[in-house]
């Protein structure tokens, strides 16, 4: 029986005091192991690193990838009245038809990762409110969101990857990452899918505003996520807490993903430690953000799209990675002589 | 008919004045489709670089992947006997064994990749000579070697990912950057499958020996590549340019295998533009010969491994760019809004 998502604020402040931790047993079966297969110590870098972190946090000696989940969580932003994308909002809703229908890059890459797609439109895609005047959503609606994700985590899962879609989100995610680690709209507003230098400008000055009109209450991560959030940025943090309590490992896709996540951060240090961040986006704030977070992404192609694109390309090299920790051959097995200092 | 390997050292460097160029117009056609899928331009960062690629070099506006063939050429070092190793040349026969039972990393990635996997071991795995007191090999050598890299590509193959194994090569590999770009040892000798420090230094001043010994030829880089390289690199050397002849893209891996092919690139500055850096390897001398060879890896995970694990790796980054750029709507199809700016 699945824990039912924290009704309240305050029962979600509390679940986040005593999260699961990784399974040291299974780390240390998976270390050993590693120090006998056909190979010079260390030799496979960071693929080494990752069939470890898929051990230590399904608690299993030998990890596995059968079931991985893709899970986009798509919202509309109340912030999008201040400009701050070249794109209507009705893109959103277009782009949850595409991704129905198949057509859209997700698509693609989650059938070459291997991974099962799900989207999930929050709220019916009515937007949030306008954080530039108000709070974004009511505790409500945000523990509504928070629900909507926390509940769409399968709990078969071997491997979570999170993505979302949402005009006008790359502003929340900076606003986001200045409440939460400071700096102000000019240190974590990029050009999102395609603003000019004036565009990014004024995004800035519009998460500035937000900034003040809700000082008094950015103490408080929670607050944070529900004053300049959006749906899909409370389904994001939802989904990644309901994985951490079913001990499943997730693969965070760029920046508006990574800032979703951050309040977790910010209330508990060690509540993303069964995360990692696939992939730098090419949108400014990414690298600071990731850093603020522990993380070393895994790779840098220069995306920026979102949808959880970069998340699902990383489940190759995943996969990679517990073929060659399950499926080499040891010295022993191989008759491969060992170094001879 | 495939062309015949060159038989002269001057038949291979008259070869390489007149290679194949990309196909622009496979280019144009493949640049023209990514404005009309759905996404922000240039949000699918190097994927969308990678499609293009593969299309130029294909010759094909549609590429495709449904051969990939990984090679790994094996070879034995005479060099091995000024010590620049802890493992004794028996690895590399032991190695051939263990990819043909299927027990290394290269087979399990290669499964992976959906790339099929051939293993070479040239001259029986018999050393070269010793480069320190002689040359490596002699004319008749390193053509046979070459000749068996350059018919070793498959007429089919959509991507061709190299690869190597052999006792000793990073020192043959530090060895021909070191004669191909100068520096001397220290500025590309490296820890290998494991050197420490003292390692490292007695690594570099046998290159600085043999670098000494052939300073009179090493303006030639086949000479380079005979006198300093390995059976192995030769034969990278020849399936990299049988390649090019049959415009097949090539995505090279590492350390060894980036400096095997780097002698084509002082021959003719265009030689390897149908090829492409896997990875950063976790070897020293990596990064600078990526840069000196104007390449820019596709990841960086700390991989030191070398048999083309790399290469493999990057291989379904390869299918998920082409899955993107032929499986994806246009905004036509989808019926999604394109930017009101």
């Amino acid at each position: 029986m699945p824990t039912p998502p924290p009704p309240t604020l305050s029962a979600l402040r509390a679940c986040l005091t005593t999260l699961p931790e990784a399974a040291t047993d299974a780390a240390a079966a998976i270390a050993e192991r590693d120090t006998r297969l056909t190979k010079p110590p260390g030799s496979l870098g960071r693929l080494e690193e990752l069939a470890l972190w898929l051990g230590r946090w399904q608690h299993r000696a030998t990890p596995r990838l059968d079931h991985v989940q893709t899970v986009v969580f798509a919202g509309n932003h109340g912030v999008v009245a201040q400009g701050v994308t070249p794109w209507p909002s009705d893109v959103t809703a277009q782009m949850v038809g595409n991704f129905h229908s198949g057509g859209a890059a997700i698509n693609q890459i989650s059938r070459i990762a291997g991974a099962a797609l799900r989207v999930i439109a929050i709220h019916d895609l009515r937007p949030t409110d306008d954080f530039t005047t108000t709070a974004a959503m009511s505790e409500r609606a945000f523990l509504a969101a928070f629900a909507t994700g926390f509940e769409a985590v399968d709990p078969d899962t071997d491997l979570l990857c999170l993505g979302e879609m949402g005009i006008g989100n790359t502003t929340v995610a900076a606003a986001l990452a200045a409440a939460l680690f400071g700096g102000g709209g000019s240190a974590w507003a990029g050009r999102g899918t395609g603003l000019d230098d004036a565009g990014v400008a004024r995004k800035a000055a519009v998460i500035d505003r937000a900034l003040l009109r809700h000082a008094p209450f950015l103490h408080d991560p929670l607050e944070v996520a529900r004053r300049l959030g959006g749906f899909e940025t409370a389904a994001i943090m939802g989904a990644t807490l309901a994985a951490r309590l079913m001990t499943i490992p997730v693969m965070l896709d760029g920046f508006v993903c990574t800032a979703a996540a951050a309040p977790l951060f910010t209330l508990n240090p060690a509540a993303l430690e069964h995360c990692r961040i696939a992939h730098v986006s090419a949108e400014a704030g990414h690298p600071a953000l990731a850093a603020k977070l522990d993380q070393t992404p895994l790779f840098d192609l220069g995306l920026r799209l979102g949808e959880g694109s970069g998340a699902a390309l990383a489940v190759p090299v995943l996969r990679a990675a517990l073929a060659c920790h399950t499926g080499m051959a040891t010295f022993g097995e191989a008759g491969v002589s060992e170094r001879t200092d």
